[in-house]
């Protein structure tokens, strides 16, 4: 199957995302190349020599933005933001002057992909990292990547950046980071490419009992694992992020929205609240995405006004559970000016 | 323009809803012929004559369900429900044995339109008024329909009987009924079938626009007219039933749900609580109806299992606010077994 650009999402040789009769099934061979501390695949973290390319739209590129945030890494590892919208192909950079990535002096991100791998047949995905000095794909493995943001870039972290993967807690993220792959970031997706009726109904009662599940265990505790903010969290919250303005209703999500389920409507809040998550999302690249490319769900292209989103600026009353959301270290400072995102945009 | 099987919703040639760049146009030229007690265009009330052909479905036909339980005229005015789904030309009966209306004798609508109109080339919609002794369509213009109801059908009115559209009140009622038609009846489906994101906006923001002005109407008065139901209140329930179920997500009507605008909600749940309202909604026919028929704008067919329906039935305080649902009228009786839907069905 040759997959198109999707951010990391799958379709079939016509561009489609539903297979009838089907399930969505997500490619998961990505490049698998890590950039190390130790350079071990012949790519050693290096500050200044890799660009992060992302688009705000997409949950799995997200989760980067937030984690190199979180990390302090803006300055070691430069970001490209792709439009919300992309062709067949590929993810463009249409938002820079002349369509063109400053940095890269590329239009489109699959002639990095094509740099490294010629007639590179799977898809053109976001999150990818580049290596500036030879223009050329390094991974777009987006799991491993927040990760090794966490482990590998140590050297670059900022003074009082948090333990969002640590040691003695690895195996509980790990865990939990399964289950919400499997219920709800990509469950999300499985309700709303299905083909069929059937596939629909398994995706759709997965998702709510996990919802369900993750609700009770987030009442009495203000994080996923542990007391602080972890990779687990950041994981869960781009997805609950994007959940009333597409998946509710673009994907079929829509036993509740996420505003109507009490515990996990708060605990998004308070991380959209805190420094490093709200700070990053863009809802208008959101909704345009989704709703723009997904044409075989939404022929007309047209994209929702709804909903309104004031409310994720309410009072969460979160902090009543306790909780240290950086541990022993702080919150990042201020949106660089280049990379700030308008409000609800 | 070639009309087709749509429960007064228009098509083009080729089936489709929406007219891409365009805005959705209602054709509302409709057999106009009326049921009198006069009989002044040779089709006189008499009970037991006619056959009134509803889907459960569709908004327009419902008001018609509702009138004709509030007034008691189940035996003057025997029903046929044709099932949710329809092919390009016609509602069919595939509820009854054997695809069949069992006192009609037909297994399409269109054959009761072709009766009287050979060729017939509009839309084939429901409600639908059938003359049982020749076979032939009467009446499909839904909007003078109920009014005959109320003031043509009186002989064979229920003891106890409200009246739906008092002399005092017409004015009224016909003034808001204009309003809620164009702005939120007709209004939601311009969001739907938009063929733009412009055409789109527009109606989103003038049916928000209106549900913000009823709103407000309604946070002081029990009624839309008066201090008793009416035809208003009739017509506006039938948007409001439909709204979180099927127009918040298929038609992109989601600044919010009907479940997160507190006035309107608690007005469509004492409605709902009212017999003759919610005792006569099929939310299973409904959701299959818009999602499985409008392919072009949900191409998969599938049917979202949401919403949760359970808070329909939940308190909804409206008795502090008086009014007196049936005026010197008491509310109607059980349903008739025969015409019973499920729960949430």
């Amino acid at each position: 199957m040759t997959d198109t650009a999707t951010g990391a999402s799958t379709t079939d040789e016509q561009g489609r995302y539903v297979i009838p009769g089907g399930e969505f099934t997500r490619d998961q061979r990505y490049i698998a190349t890590r950039i190390t501390a130790d350079g071990r695949d012949g790519y050693p973290v290096e500050p200044g020599r890799y660009r992060l390319v992302v688009s705000r739209a997409c949950p799995w590129a997200s989760r980067a933005v937030i984690v190199r945030r979180l990390l302090g890494l803006e300055q070691a590892l430069p970001m490209a933001v792709a439009g919300p919208t992309h062709d067949a192909r590929s993810w463009t950079f249409d938002l820079d002057p002349d369509g063109r990535d400053p940095v890269l002096g590329i239009e489109r991100l699959q002639d990095a992909y094509f740099a490294r791998f010629p007639g590179y047949e799977r898809g053109i995905t976001v999150p990818a990292i580049v290596d500036v000095t030879t223009g050329k794909v390094v991974t777009n493995d987006y799991a491993p990547m927040t990760i090794d943001l966490s482990l590998e870039w140590t050297a670059h972290h900022r003074p009082g950046a948090p333990e969002l993967y640590p040691a003695a807690l690895r195996a509980e993220i790990d865990e939990i980071n399964a289950v919400v792959f499997k219920d709800v970031n990509n469950g999300v997706y499985q309700c709303g490419f299905a083909g069929s009726q059937r596939a629909y109904e398994a995706a759709y009662r997965r998702l709510f009992a996990r919802l369900d599940a993750l609700s009770e265990r987030l009442a009495t505790r203000r994080y996923l694992v542990g007391d602080t903010i972890t990779e687990a969290d950041v994981r869960l919250f781009t997805t609950l992020v994007r959940f009333d303005a597409v998946y509710h209703g673009h994907f079929k999500c829509n036993r509740q929205k996420l505003a109507e389920m009490p515990v996990l409507w708060a605990y998004a809040r308070d991380l959209f609240a805190t420094p490093g998550f709200g700070d990053t999302v863009h809802f208008g690249h959101i909704k345009s995405h989704y709703y723009e490319v997904h044409r075989d769900i939404n022929p007309t292209g047209v994209v929702p006004a709804g909903p309104d989103l004031s409310g994720w600026l309410t009072p969460h009353g979160r902090e009543e559970l306790g909780g240290r959301p950086f541990g022993d270290g702080t919150p990042p400072g201020p949106v660089a000016p280049d990379e700030t995102v308008p409000d609800f945009g």
